[in-house]
């Protein structure tokens, strides 16, 4: 069952996925985005084990659904979890065929304990970067981790207020803001374009984003306008922080192919056009923050400075 | 008759105006803004004046409309002209009581036509900064005069290419993009968050905006998210224009209070309500940008540098 984000916070419902078929439709379509898409892609590999009727089949299915889960989208952020699942299938297929798809699913469950636990030790880290009384502006939605983030600030004693930039054309804002409301955490939604009122009035101490993709110089690659964000923090001397991944192979953030996504998700809002009938728009739906401008990298193991990027930090913890 | 610019584009709807309050409201509500206030604040006075039954009477309704005129909106930058209107009320009540207010109704049209021609002045100052293969970046909605100087410039020879902010919340990029599309401009929406890709790639070549107000050192205070746009364009060495009317004695920027809008503004749209019920949002509803971040300052009367503004810019041409 998948949390559809696309129709919070109006609505709480919820998609069943029965094949990996309707998990890349769900990536795709943007019912589930960020660290979602991961739990999709795991959950519609385990899912694809449990329906194989054979070894052979088995090893078939979990390429094709694989292959398709990469494809649905262009910054698709998550081989280095498919690739662990085909050795995993491989192994086990070679090994003892007859209970293989079991293995895989078990295999499947132990990566997504894991992947908790170092959810919870990312959002530890990013905790000690914030004092009592912090004022924290951020973007788009980190899929609950800046929650879990304040809730351990919280526990620590530590006071803090959010600000949640609205992140056009998909308002993802609204799923900050209901995150962090439901917990009872102060949260107010500002337009995109007013983060420099925040930023330049002294009302802002700190900004942190997700990152959909780090490369192995620093640089991110996050959601559409979380560059500008960077940039206006840098001028007014606001530190940026970033939850970030391993960079696995990508050398820098040019490198990361920027996907471009329909002109209608930006001139249609729920049905209502907004703009006249065939207005050009252009949406790329991420963009790329230099290293230059971010002041730390949060990853699931360290804290580190993109200045002073320690050698092998590629290393998972 | 006023056109109702919050249908646009959707529907073309005017609202028909009988009496001053009803000037104010459209004002207050947004039905109108920048320039198209204007017009409305010397046709409500004009209808005010038409409506007076007696000399005594004349003056007293002119003073209360203005009054009520001037409370409309906190950045009000018409006073000007409410101050000219009661003085030629005070000098035809004085002189010639009966024909009153027929010589008021008669200043108030020659001072449109006035504007209509400083209006096109201002236009042709604008089309000289803009070369051959230009792509121009706005933001909000010029009321026209972006849509006058890209004529001029097709008249001249010169093609240009526009991008247009959404300008959240209220979408008046939606108005830049029908009045330039209907016209046949080659015009592009992007969302707020999205100039730094426009400007950072080389993309835009220049950046040109409205002012609500203008102060004596150059500082201009537009719709918000403008001196975001000023200091991105800046950080990428792409020039700075605004179209600006007279300072009057506002000494600097900092001087004009800002006017704070309600969150529904933010949270609502169009009846859909987008975010969480309750949610906090802040809407300071124009900005400040420093003269520090202008290229240039387009007058009524001339191109000016806010870098080195003459003595006595503040005379009207």
């Amino acid at each position: 069952m998948l949390l559809d984000e696309s129709q919070l916070p109006e609505t709480v419902s919820y998609i069943r996925i029965e094949h990996y078929t309707e998990a890349v439709a769900a990536i795709r379509d943007m019912k589930t985005r960020a660290f979602g898409q991961l739990l999709t892609v795991l959950y519609g590999l385990a899912l694809t084990a449990r329906k194989a009727s054979s070894g052979d089949g088995l090893m078939a299915d979990i390429r094709e659904a694989s292959d398709a889960l990469k494809r649905s989208r262009p910054t698709f952020a998550f081989a280095r979890y498919t690739d662990l699942v085909i050795g995993w299938t491989q192994d086990a297929v070679q090994k003892e065929p007859d209970t293989a798809a079991d293995t895989v699913v078990g295999h499947i469950q132990a990566l997504l304990g894991t992947i908790k636990a170092m959810r919870l030790k990312r959002a530890q880290l990013a905790a000690s970067l914030f004092e009592d009384g912090d004022i924290i502006l951020t973007h788009c939605n980190t899929s609950g981790e800046l929650l879990l983030t304040a809730r351990i600030c919280r526990d620590q004693g530590k006071r803090l207020v959010f600000y949640a930039t609205e992140t056009r054309p998909y308002l993802q804002g609204r799923l900050t803001a209901w995150e962090m409301s439901q917990d009872g955490f102060d949260v107010t939604l500002i337009p995109d374009n007013r983060a420099v009122s925040i930023l330049s009035s002294g009302r802002c101490t700190k900004v942190i984003t997700g990152a959909d993709r780090v490369a192995l110089n620093g640089d991110i690659v996050n959601k559409t306008g979380t560059s500008q964000l960077a940039l206006l923090a840098r001028e007014f001397g606001v530190p940026f922080y970033a939850f970030v991944q391993e960079p696995g192979k990508t050398a820098t953030g040019e490198d990361v192919p920027i996907e471009f996504r329909a002109k209608e998700e930006v001139t249609i809002y729920k049905g209502n056009t907004v703009y006249p009938y065939g207005t050009e728009a252009f949406y790329p739906a991420f963009d790329m923050t230099p290293h230059g401008y971010i002041a730390k990298l949060v990853t699931f193991g360290k804290i580190l400075s993109p200045a002073d990027l320690p050698a092998g930090w590629n290393i998972q913890p």
